[in-house]
């Protein structure tokens, strides 16, 4: 079994533990690819997790070829649930799922002690593998020495395989490539999300991590299939909120190498994909689920609802390609 | 009394409840002018909150013309700390604070619900005022209108006065200056520290909020002089956890007008005011804290300690400037 | 034939004049699809244009299969030669260039009319296309309604079809993609060049020109592969003044659906292209050439020449991708 | 004498010649302290230089308290002029300046050759001093030793003193503070113009040339205040366009020391600056030219005119301060 190679001390001790109860083999099972949902949480007029809507939206996502879902990511308004709500919507979604669909959960707080602690709540509920941000408040000292202790921590005292997640976006960081291939050496990080969009760094990651059994998943649907092109498994994409079938299908042609088909398609993407991300946010991402048949409904505050004319451009941003 | 206009729907029933129970002058008499160290949280060797360090260094601070103290500020390594730790942090200042000086406490969080339930908590451990740092994560909605709205739930609910808390270096976004305008407009809302360092624009907040009895702190310690010629009336300074004097005695010479010797002054703060923030950091303002007789010691992961030639660049600046 | 359509007032006169004595046909007539490298300018050792060492450059360039040649390009140095050393390479290239190839000459200045001018004396020396540079001091109010006024007003007068050119690294400003688009549709406005790496607005602009014969080339050949993927017809990269016939070899493969064996190309290039681009430069690519047996030598002031350190990086990324 | 240290190979012979011609004494003398205005260029119609309407300016700002002007700064538009248009203008203002007024005039280009070219046509034409722009187009390879090799050869070979000019806004790239302190002790080299705005900076840099008799001036009337208080001399001002006679009082306040008033006034600047610099640019200040008995006019291609909802922006930024 390999060992990650240590930057400074990277707590041998913790790792030596790690080693006695779990064995790369068994990390290595974990196959990631496909497409997956970070899912939404609906509120109640109150503000509070609506569950009863939640499982209406699991009951319909169980119907879609996905290879999973991920809870408590970006667009799970996770900063703005409590740690009980986390663990807690964690826990319904566990219980909803179909067998043989994984549940990757988001545990990345800016502490280590609180990441490692979250992290073993989180496989305690049911998840199949974490999902772990970056922290970055202290930007200026988030330098790839900082993170990969971070990540070697939390890692060695994982129970659950570990993915690194990396989103400049909401955090202002890019965790360094260099990072990201050092990492990749440890026994119980099976691969990354990174919703950078970066084509030619993804390309060099699945690249320099060729020897390592080391999957990425692109972290948005505007570059999906440009991801899947340079080596990439799979997909966590806001998206698939709401055009989930159509995400699959996109995996599916590219699978198959049917790459003009899988072009028209991802073009159709590229639109309705940034309406809901970069451009509108999550509370676009919920409006447009509810168009879709979904339980999207209102954000919890600070996020405002859209304005009318920010809703008129979500939806044109759909109708222009088609889905409207 | 002034009431804050609305943007859109600012709950103006809590600002109705807020108006029964608080009054403007009572907000008012809180004069926020002077110096503040936002102070480090010492910890043990296995990273607890080191009480009776804290203490040793309350006492030290005692002693000097503060006006009072921030905790849980960026530099206090707040978001390491869980709540629990947070208040009883504030419990602990709060009873060693010498009657007469100001305790003003850290309470941002993403969401405005954590955000008004901290304060309330912050205030019921005496707190005399609270920092309300700019939520971010969703940076890319985190508009006026979301903040204003935001700010002024916080405010309504409030028992304490609110100091806005702009620090564009950790959080990736400026509160907008028409929302600081707008906002400091609202009874419960005295004050903002500005963290960016554009002098303009703290020229600009002081002039367009010169009838509102509105209060503007520097937020570090390089543009304290120059900050309070443009009319700010204080600073709160990582610099001040180590010369605490120097900086009540810079703020002495702006009050009394002697411009000159100021301004020698304030030129051999600079590069050590940057070697604890902006260049190296927390860990580098708790390396120099040691060397002027304070406990500051380690940092929480992932916070990394200096290198040894970090270290001695942090010497250098301190020594060039004749403070070692 | 389809006109653009004005924004504000896009000089109807002048484009009624184009259209008299040109056609769309004649421009769409132009198929850019291909590889060209951007030539770097030899200097002597008195920094004067080395056109000796030019010719022998392009007599090897002359063997390999390109589509054509981009001269005064950024990695020509344009900005700092005379435009009489502009005018003069191109007229030097253009006699060396075997029939059938294309060459493309930058044009782009800050002034719409010194673009205009330097456009006319481009296609005079010999410029089959020119490639211009988005103008970039007053980034401030260079919005997509000035640039569509620029562009507009270029295409109208050149007696050479437009290609666009979106350099965002260097010029601070990224062509906004509604401009793009519009642009498309400028009977004289054939393609653009993107360096801006971003794959999901290079599919994009795909898809919104799809009905407008608008060519795509790739700016570097890091994201060769995946422009490729999404449509784009070619890429001007810097790398290919250096390993020409790999980056040819690696459009056959794309061409040709053979996607397995372009991905394992395509990785072994991402480090030596970051390399002689974004890391170190000019001067790391006219250093590289050196090495692959053309006249590379240095640049001129204030480029300054690779330190050891560098120069022993440059040879790492090529060597442990199998280059060197 | 004291002479440059060297970074790398500075160019020694050069400097030699420089030292048998000049002498530190000299360059020393000239006083820059004092409020500039760096003029517009006016148009005709047909976007040519229209020297009728300058000599009118000219003949305005001659009535007023300069210290000088500044000829092909950033607001004259100059990257739209020829060379031979830069140095009309330059020998025009000139002719039309009182006796003991100062003409620095900018001669920044991207390659040093030129710039020691324009530098030398600029002194022949005139100027008394030259303020020299950061080459910015390659941006990545623009560090410190490239940045002060380049200055040092262009103050070796200057016949008249060499003034630094760093304006991130426009450059995206800040001239890094030890390559100006380095700089400071060239003989040739008397100051520097700073228009990014960091109050921080500027202090730092006047107290780390305190021995070298270097001058800091200020880069826009919205810091000028701030920028006296911590030791410059002067400003060069977008707004001294317009406003002149109100910068030169804001001047003589600080210089009294009558800070009180001076504040006033500064703040009812700062507005009035942002619309003419940062928020709207030379199309903006042409504009309140106009209304203030200047001519002003239209700005040469790409830069459009002022929308009307801009104007009426402009209009209310001078007018809500009491300027209109």
């Amino acid at each position: 079994m390999q060992r990650a190679r240590v930057w400074r001390n990277l707590g041998p001790l913790c790792l030596a533990a790690w080693s006695r109860t779990h064995s790369r083999a068994a990390a290595a099972r974990l196959d990631l690819s496909g497409i997956y949902p970070p899912i939404a949480t609906p509120f109640t007029a109150g503000e509070e997790v609506d569950h009863r809507k939640l499982e209406e939206n699991l009951h319909k996502y169980a119907q879609m070829p996905f290879k999973g879902l991920v809870v408590q990511g970006s667009n799970g308004e996770y900063p703005y649930l409590t740690e009980e709500e986390q663990v807690e919507v964690v826990r319904a979604v566990r219980r909803a799922l179909p067998p043989g669909k994984l549940l990757m959960a988001g545990s990345g707080c800016e502490s280590t002690r609180a990441t490692v602690q979250l992290t073993e709540k989180m496989a305690a509920a049911g998840a199949d593998a974490v999902l772990v941000l970056t922290p970055c408040f202290y930007k200026g000292r988030m330098d790839g020495c900082a993170l990969v202790q971070h990540y070697t921590k939390v890692a060695d005292c994982s129970p659950v395989p570990v993915v690194l997640y990396n989103v400049p976006a909401n955090t202002g960081l890019d965790l360094p490539l260099e990072a990201v291939v050092h990492l990749s050496q440890h026994p119980n990080i099976v691969g990354c999300k990174d919703s950078g969009g970066d084509i030619t760094r993804i390309g060099l990651i699945v690249h320099k991590t060729q020897t390592q059994d080391f999957q990425v998943l692109a972290g948005s649907a505007g570059f999906l299939m440009a991801a899947y092109c340079v080596g990439a498994v799979g997909g966590v994409c806001a998206l698939a909120n709401v055009l989930g079938r159509e995400l699959c299908e996109l995996q599916r042609l590219c699978w198959l190498g049917r790459w003009e088909e899988a072009r028209v398609l991802q073009q159709r993407l590229i639109e309705p994909n940034a309406a809901v991300t970069r451009k509108l946010g999550v509370p676009a991402l919920k409006q447009a689920m509810e168009w879709f048949g979904f339980h999207g409904g209102a954000c919890r505050s600070p996020l405002q609802p859209l304005t009318a004319a920010e809703t008129e451009q979500l939806r044109r941003e759909f109708a222009s390609n088609g889905w409207l």
